[in-house]
């Protein structure tokens, strides 16, 4: 509700395309969780807000019934936003009666449903930058709190690792991971190294002068297909070029393009082709876990923007672990169900919820979606 | 705005499909008109209140610029409601100004400002109809009146007329017309006659139940194809089948079919396909004009709800009558552009402004169109 | 068959758009026609070639059953054109003894045949033309007899008429008409004035200099819409560019723009912004008619290219004349069920047979068909 | 040329689908290759046979140039079967020069020619299947040589195997490789194990019968979409229901469904929810690969129709080795520009060249893609 206090009631409602979902959406969708995995099945007291509301707010979940359409979501002017605040709060009563009365199952849930919460937390802001970042008026989110100069990243260096067996997935000290993350098991990794930093906008527009976005020899077949229909990507999605001066929007409005920070909100098939640019490749997700352990908590070995500036797309299908099983019932669909078409993003961003995000956290979205935070982390073969 | 106040802000931005534009747009772009036609170029200390504005809230005029895109108005959170209102009360303090000092060619423009503003009226209802009538909730936009029991529909007969040179379109007697309904012109009709009334849902219904959907020979063919996509039509666009009982959504919400009521929302195709049906066929616009001239003022001949109940669809293409000049300038594109693949509606429906139709009126929508007030009169060839 | 003599097997089978159907299904479909409407119901002897070929090659009646889809008659391999000819030949061999029988209903359906195949005879010409003439070789269909050079078109002159009340529709002589032609009936005429001849293609030509293809007022709204859809006409559906130079394809092949020759295989929408551009309009098919009737056989009045040039588009939507009655059973969906959406033309073309056109008759195509043989003529109110 | 000896002219051309080439142009793209990455560099005496197939002809490699749309080669009535004919004997002819003076990159090049061809003529069969297949008359591509009866498929069972630092990828012996089976390298294993045999026809029909297809527990999200989209799929692509009774198209006809022989023409989604369905899951490509490599040659291990009964889906996403880099120049397209969205297949099909396929081998499709002959190996992990 603190995210939303920025907005307008107009803002809540609109979905300017399938995948951004309007803020009331995400409201009661969240809410909806709460509501149909634990104050039904486990509070026998418990009397629902609107029986519509099943079907309404429903994201994906075939064991629990049918769903209104995902990209019919903006044409719902009712529930207004002061009834969805009174679902809200309606759940929000129940469920402390439910923390009264828990057990195990319920509390396991009610961390999931949490976690749930935050990533829509994230998706809020994500969807509102897209709605106000696609309105040619270019309304600002927040205002801007008067940025530190930004500083010149440091000079672009890779960080090499051996290789051999390790180890990744979730370890069992008891802390909250998604079933994706499990189970725990070993994987042979060939030497590699790691990019010390995410690629910057400067680096970013040097492929772009360079020809990068004409050069079908730099994409994936698909993302030359891709790059060719519909809005014809010449630059990162929030990038505007106006009289011959890029600017960027960002949540607090459009501003000049700082150089100095990491490319964001581009698509897999445009971090893979700049890589093939620079020479690189994109880290597989293995990789790129084993590194971040070895991070936390204290060797460092000098990389950075691991955790908390751009979700870092990797060269790796989202797919199961071996011997992964997913959760019973319909929060098996949480997950499992995703498992084609998507690559695994690895890392956070900048609207990613600070104590959310961790090693084995695995993210996905297709390979040709801009709209979340997305930047790149170079890799190499240790022997170029 | 008074046509509004029902409205939540929620459901000032909603556009469930594209030709139904979200109520804030309805008011923003009938200021937009006085702005750009009469403000613009009439009032040289005229201050635009929003640069912007000229592109957002253009619908069609190319005479006048870029326009956004059509099917993306319910995508734009921004302007809010309360800034389309100041948008509004700016322009209509002009206008004050205007009117103190206005040249004829500007009084001219002015009356069809009015007329303009009094089509987005009736667009506006249908569009928030749309809306609710969409949406699971079925939320109504007034409070039923306790409507009087509907009267049972008096009994269809055919009117006859004796054909001949008749002459249709605008007489000169200073009233306001728009371009399409001129010149006045003579036009050759072959003896016919016209229903009394307006075809009722309980009509309707036994066109239904008699297989009118599922028996090709009483359709043309683009709608036999129009049948079979997208939506799957089966009834009128707002009757609802629930537990083997239709309802009808009205503003005033979900109600039982009134068998008695003329049948509405239905469009080009399905009135043709229902004629066939009854033996019959759908009177021409040169028939319908006709025999309202006749009507007005005192002679009847029988005729009933040719005004003010439902739009009647004509067998007429619209098309330029024979002479016809539209407008110099961007205002040429307000009708004549239009003419080709649509059909003309005549008559007027209970959403239309009372003083707005008369029987030259011509309106005109795409044979596939459901979501106007659009309902169905017989006609005959005599001799049948 | 003999217009097929100069195909390779290879161009038998081809639709390179859904609306240019192989030479093959016309083939098959002509011969479908006589054994479904002729054999089927008069020759009780009568045993079909196929019994598949009921449902392959109808080509749209309901009435007669379902469709092998119209997009999708080039994927058919099979029938070989061998077994098509053998068809023909099964057909052809049971027409024969049926004709030694028959009864007078069928002899009318057999003249109805006939008339069908000369439609289909001009189409598969028509299809060919759009195979080839889109094929990056380039092949001709039959060598350029060395034609005589052009000669100059006569300047454009208006011929006027006075209007009045006359009469439209085929005449009760006894030749054969179809459905749409009847009844005859009066029409009333405003004065007004045909061109001499057709547009030409250096007319043409100036039009395109001159910016048509970019100037909104130019266009109906469909039209321009439609003109940045898809292909994004600059031009007609043959002409070619190379080296700043303008080329058309033709049956004979690729030859230079003859300027003096009338413009063809233009959309309605491109005739209408032409005659828009050039100060006129198109003119109803009333006009043309009775143009075209006082034309026939003495009296001339200065009009030339009515028949065997071009197809000329009309301002006329088709529609039924007033009476119609389409022939009843499957035969009735001929022309009746398709009008709506089209456009009416008149005249006939270089492809049509000579013996298939009169004054009467009405083709119709959608007003953004192309690869039909499709010219312009223009018209005038009189006053102007 | 020998795999086309049985089509008709009229096969040659079709494209009943975008996938699915035409015969004439398998031919004619084969030899393309040659001259394009043979003859033209290295024999300088070489005249190309038409300067227009250098575009006509070309697949997919942007580094050649332009390519004729893949969507419309079903299109090219010309160049008709004969002229394809003389390009491969003008090219055949110009390869025997170039042999008798060839270089070790020319050799090289050659080899990888012949693979290429290879492909194609697997393609040709997996081709013209689908055109006949979906041609209602059900052509047989060849006479059915009276197979003997099918026998029983022995017992499902599941080899275990252990686990560990494995190694894939080709094996520098010589033979010949793509460049995506490269470099060799190790994986980490764990312990699983893979089905004895290929699922039948049998076992997929209880999988039908218990409701398969509309279980949406059973199918991954994308699946599940797909399964309604289009073409609603209820069963393998080849099976016909007709009187109750399952049919199923062979390139020898239609026959019945043989119980016993291994499914083919299944998505991978398909193969996935069948897999689920019956508590097991698809192996992984390093899955499938150590354990065809323990069969070559002496062990067994008792796997069964590891080559040439069907290709097989695997779990894992087509993506690059460790250390893979793809072939210099435009070659390079030839494998590594597909890395994203499609799932490796392993083994070789029926109609797969015997001397092809090789444990390192892989093929790879889009998830949602049926048209070729691919089937389903179970995998189980061990523990289960």
């Amino acid at each position: 509700m603190r995210l939303c206090e920025p907005l307008a009631i107009e803002d809540y409602g609109v979905q300017p395309m399938p995948d951004a979902s309007p803020p009331k959406w995400h409201l009661a969708h969240t809410t909806w969780f709460f509501e149909t995995f634990l104050l039904k099945p486990y509070l026998p007291a418990y009397r629902p807000f609107n029986a519509d509301f099943e079907f309404l707010f429903n994201s994906y979940y075939n064991g629990v019934g049918k769903q209104f359409p995902r990209g019919e979501r903006g044409n719902l002017s009712r529930p207004t936003v002061a009834e969805v605040r009174d679902y809200r709060a309606h759940v929000d009563a129940a469920m402390e009666t439910l923390f009264g009365q828990a057990e195990d199952e319920a509390e396991a849930r009610s961390l999931l449903g949490l976690q749930h919460e935050q990533q829509h937390q994230e998706l809020l802001l994500t969807d509102v930058k897209y709605n106000f970042g696609h309105n040619p008026l270019h309304p600002a989110y927040r205002d801007d709190p008067g940025r530190p100069g930004s500083r010149p990243a440091p000079r672009l260096r890779f960080i090499e690792s051996g290789g051999g067996v390790r180890e990744i997935g979730t370890t069992s000290n008891g802390a909250f991971a998604f079933d994706n993350e499990t189970p725990r098991h070993r994987v042979f990794l060939e030497p590699h190294a790691l990019a010390n930093r995410l690629v910057t906008n400067g680096e970013y527009l040097a492929f772009i002068e360079d020809g990068g976005y004409t050069r079908p020899e730099l994409w994936l077949a698909d993302g030359w297909t891709r790059l060719h229909s519909g809005e014809r990507w010449t630059a990162p999605l929030y990038w505007r070029l106006k009289n011959d001066c890029w600017r960027e929007y960002h949540l607090t409005g459009l501003t000049q393009l700082d150089l100095d920070a990491p490319v964001i909100h581009v698509s897999y098939y445009e971090a893979d082709a700049y890589a093939r640019w620079a020479g690189a490749r994109l880290p597989t997700e293995q990789e790129w876990e084993t590194a971040a352990e070895d991070l936390s908590p204290e060797a460092n070995g000098g990389l950075t923007q691991m955790f908390g500036d751009a979700w870092q797309w990797t060269a790796s299908a989202y797919g199961s672990y071996p011997g992964y099983e997913p959760l019973p019932g319909a929060l098996g669909e949480y997950n499992g169900k995703f498992m084609s078409n998507q690559m695994v993003l690895r890392g956070g961003s900048c609207v990613t919820a600070e104590d959310h995000v961790r090693p084995s956290y695995r993210n996905f979205f297709y390979p040709g979606d801009r709209w979340q935070f997305s930047g790149i982390r170079l890799a190499r073969d240790r022997d170029l």
